[in-house]
């Protein structure tokens, strides 16, 4: 049996029973939320890596050097964001081929410089390694907010029957932009720059723990999919109402009629999917805006279920993103 | 211009640079040394970050995966070791090809797992992303003793003209087993088990750190570039004594003529370099042993000299190893 028929949730799964027998008195939290969380003194540490492989997250002849490093930092700080946590540091791992061009990795530093200061966050170490593709790594360490010494965080588990789901932003854009990307799209589409620009929610998602909520994840493996991961670790179903996703002009006008299948399906759009009492979300929204609430969490059976207009069930697969997984 | 023209250090020079530009006030310790260091309410963080690539660190016809498991978190380790700190958590990312086995998969976490055990490591989380050529990288988070609210660092820039420079075990036998695994040798030779699974010093450092020493590097480029190193942060020059440097048995036995050469150049021994007044090194050496005193800092010009038992330099080159410049 290979890697690939165990597919990247398998893979995981084994990697938890390792974590769970090494755990310390310090974990809170380990392997199966956005970041790991470790009690350190009288604060909390959140810690998350996540990896860009060349051929598979991104195509350098047809992405820009400059957005890969961007994009590298983006999506760690997306993980951070999804545990309601600040960005502190990032260590920085660069694979590179030997005949990876120097200019490459200087557009790729410039990228990843532009996001870190952008975000306040210090690159404080890396590692650079020899390797037949180029891919780069990122760790990102970061502080979860507290309040009266308990950390306020954002987890998959916490969603109770009665939440209602919120998501920022617009669902799709990223899906549809690599789509396009490969049709040979310009690279100011603004499909495009959702896929290699994706921009972390991390101040609002600080303020979401602030008032009370307690559950979020980030879209990264497909809205429906990432939906399911909360449901799995809560114990809870989940509705959503298809006609309530909100979809950009630009994806409308892209994939008319594929435009919700991306926005349920496609990956890395790096939104963030907040869960809580409905008066809660609605006050985050009316500080904050641009949040669009989408459905509702319902005691029973983990599934999701997305609904037409009439309440009734739509045959949409939610298959999302499984990176090991042959498609 | 590529990246292997660079090398490695032109590489992390430049990151050295997103480093500094990025620095915030937590960040004590940056991009040069064995870990960063960030001070993280009354405490101190280290954090480093290390990869194995297949086909470039290790060679999976001929290494066991639960070896590559092994050195991958105790490459870590030795970096946390090499500061004077204790370990705490590690971030596990694998890059695996589809057609890894998962047998290769359970191995390796296998090997992981029993070196986290050992020194009391949590595995705290991670990525699993698919590539072409597998890959393992680990970030290791761990905090610097501290004395009075002050961290007890072994740094590189701590070396100063009159310290004694000394070594833990021997040197040069983990390349020495490298070329016997090539040549074929049994993996229960001593000098391929000293290149498969090398043994980091994490409890001798943290001593030597708590005894008043203050600095170190442990050897993964080879001795003398080691050393190089600490001369170019200290702005210190070292004389090392090639007859004091201890070689095993095995290394004399299975390379007479080149034990030397491999002992000074050789890299991936994880040996600890200490370095710090005499008294404070033998009474090291007295309460731990295992220690060898190999030479001494001197004022001047950043050279590391290799002496023959006259007190005249030898002409060995402290080529080390450099991860990305072609061989």
């Amino acid at each position: 049996m290979n890697a690939s028929d165990l597919g990247e949730f398998g893979l995981i799964e084994r990697l938890a029973h390792i974590s769970a027998r090494t755990s310390r008195p310090g974990l809170v939290l380990g392997i199966g939320d956005d970041a790991a969380v470790w009690r350190f003194g009288d604060e909390y540490l959140l810690a998350t890596t996540d990896t860009m492989v060349e051929g598979v997250h991104f195509l350098p002849d047809i992405a820009f050097w400059c957005d890969i490093g961007w994009k590298a930092l983006a999506v760690n700080l997306s993980d951070v964001a999804a545990m309601g946590g600040e960005p502190l540091f990032a260590l920085v791992t660069l694979a590179l081929s030997p005949s990876t061009g120097v200019e490459a990795v200087d557009q790729l530093y410039a990228g990843l410089t532009q996001c870190a200061e952008q975000y306040h966050v210090s690159v404080a170490g890396g590692d650079i390694v020899s390797a037949p593709n180029p891919a780069i790594t990122i760790a990102l360490i970061g502080r979860a907010q507290t309040r009266d010494g308990a950390p306020l965080l954002l987890r998959r588990d916490a969603a109770r029957s009665g939440d209602a789901i919120a998501v920022t932003g617009t669902l799709g854009d990223s899906a549809a932009g690599l789509r396009r990307l490969r049709e040979g799209a310009n690279l100011s589409d603004a499909l495009v720059r959702a896929h290699l620009r994706p921009v972390p929610h991390v101040a609002l998602a600080a303020e979401a723990a602030r008032l009370g909520i307690t559950c979020a994840i980030d879209v990264s493996d497909g809205l429906l999919q990432d939906i399911g991961h909360i449901c799995e670790m809560s114990g809870v179903g989940a509705r959503i109402r298809a006609s309530s996703i909100a979809l950009s002009e630009e994806l409308r006008r892209a994939y008319p009629d594929e435009a919700l299948e991306l926005a349920c399906t496609g990956g890395e759009d790096y939104q963030l999917v907040l869960v809580g009492a409905a008066d809660r979300i609605a006050l985050l929204h009316r500080e904050n805006g641009a949040l669009t609430v989408i459905g509702e969490v319902v005691a029973g059976d983990r599934h999701v279920a997305l609904l037409d207009d009439a309440g009734l069930e739509m045959p949409l697969e939610a298959a999302g993103w499984d990176h090991l997984r042959a498609r």
